[in-house]
């Protein structure tokens, strides 16, 4: 009997799992060539516009495959809906019984890639990282610092946002959370860059935000937004600055993200990249030492789908038991 | 608030709906460029064996995009499991909000391929269509009849089945449902060849069932059981003695099906094949007399998703008024 979990029934499951082992996990099985992910299907509308993406597949040896389907039409705030929209299914890998269907809404996609933003912070901020910087105050650098904050020794947050009006919605989302520590706002990029040591930028811009000159010695950076070939957070000089970079996925990188834009702009070659489960399985390819500025661009991989899927779905089932 | 409309309510709707008109409909806008069909997505599994297909689109201006996912795991039934599992999902197509999980286990699809061979055989058969043979005799080679049986006037029914005991099941099968004509059964194709002039195909045949020289004038054939480049239940000559070959697909009948492998062996050349949705909207491009040999070429299209899917949402709300 296949399972309907809805969303307020996923919200109470979220808490209770260990999100990001379960995305670390799944980056080290897709960085070992253990998942079959092929590529996404779409559909691209005009009016109003939008998109509907289809992302699929399954890690090798296990028990499921899941089916998320995501999408995005800009206008749906005029309705009083989130852009954002989508569920997820998970099948019997063995006989291809649909076992559930996640009526999530894409807070599973927004709760994954800020997931994968701590995976990284953990591995390649320094351990003396006490000031986080988010660019973007939408629901991503919401959750992107959300994520942070147990795995960061933060003192100090600092937000950009185009006006200030945005700072204020993500300030009372944080005061309905309780227990998160001052945020101080700007509407200046570049005081971030000249003041904080862990970055994560979550914005839709197509121009560079971040200046290359002005990142400090010992920053680490974590672009999210630039998930399709026009979008872009970050100079391309700033990737050939970085002592490291570091891709989700070497394969998307080749046509969309930070590392295609740099790639194509000549700023750093391509056999420089390293991608993040290499890194998350062998220390030694992350950073050495507290001076080295390290990025890593994140496009989203659909093992992270995978893996959230399967951890809600074995969750519920636990503690039904 | 997303609808969960499970089997047991399709079963229900099902017979409520005008499913030949539905299904003519949408070839009609597929042969007009009216419905954008990406290729399906697709999982391939060796151990159990088994396939996944996700087949998507939307019709132009229409109100919605479907999505289906339909899987085969030819081992199921050694597990008391059907062997065709899936679902489909109905979406708004201006907001990309989910309006239906149709949790159908393959069922539409079945019927909707079947309703196909009767939206042909309506068009294609000659009206003194009097004596169906049905190769085949599973789920596919029963839900044809079903379908052709309102649509004929058939006063004989001949079953190929490569056993008695599969054909013990057929008869079970209408004598349940009742009305049916009387059955009869050979396991010699030429029986049916020789004898009938309503023909459905629905094997998973990798060798021609159907000898060219056998058939009769004023003979229909509908093939449905090749839906892969390996596939075939017609010799190539068959199509080349047929006075009109139709496809539903002509894209797909560049890599699947009788047409793709009847041009293969040189029998036919591709242009002179006919796209059913035309056919069915001129008939002045369908038979012209009793006595011509037409033969109907089906690989199933995504348009007969997304119309049975709408179909079925639509009678469920109405119902609810």
């Amino acid at each position: 009997m296949v399972e309907i979990i809805r969303r307020e029934e996923i919200e109470r499951i979220l808490p209770r799992l260990d999100l990001l082992d379960i995305i670390e996990q799944g980056f080290v099985a897709y960085s070992r060539g253990e998942v079959t992910v092929p590529p996404p299907g779409e559909l691209l509308f005009d009016d109003p516009p939008g998109d509907m993406h289809i992302k699929y597949g399954y890690i090798h040896g296990d028990d499921f495959y899941v089916i998320k389907v995501a999408s995005g039409f800009y206008r749906n705030p005029e309705l009083g809906l989130s852009s954002s929209q989508g569920l997820m299914l998970l099948f019997d890998r063995r006989t291809g019984v649909l076992l559930a269907v996640l009526l999530d809404e894409g807070r599973l996609t927004d709760v994954r890639t800020a997931a994968a933003g701590a995976v990284v912070a953990r591995r390649l901020a320094t351990r003396a990282a006490d000031s986080i910087g988010i660019v973007g105050a939408g629901i991503q650098g919401r959750l992107q610092l959300l994520h942070l904050l147990p795995v960061t020794e933060a003192t100090r947050v600092l937000i950009w946002a185009p006006d200030e009006a945005e700072f204020l919605g993500y300030r009372e989302f944080f005061a309905m959370l309780g227990g998160a520590p001052e945020l101080k706002f700007t509407c200046d990029v570049s005081d971030i860059t000249r003041s904080c040591n862990l970055i994560v930028t979550a914005t839709p811009s197509k121009t560079p935000l971040l200046k290359a000159a002005e990142i400090q010695p010992g920053t680490h950076i974590t672009a999210i937004g630039a998930d399709t070939p026009q979008k872009t957070e970050l100079e391309p000089e700033l990737l050939a600055r970085a002592d490291i970079v570091v891709v989700d996925s070497l394969a998307q990188s080749e046509s969309r993200g930070e590392v295609f834009r740099a790639v194509q702009a000549g700023a750093i070659r391509r056999n420089t990249v390293l991608e993040l489960g290499k890194v998350l399985e062998n220390p030694q390819l992350g950073r050495q030492h507290d001076d080295q500025i390290t990025v890593a661009d994140l496009t989203g991989v659909a093992v992270q789908d995978i893996q959230i899927a399967k951890a809600v779905y074995r969750e519920r089932a636990s503690l039904k038991e």
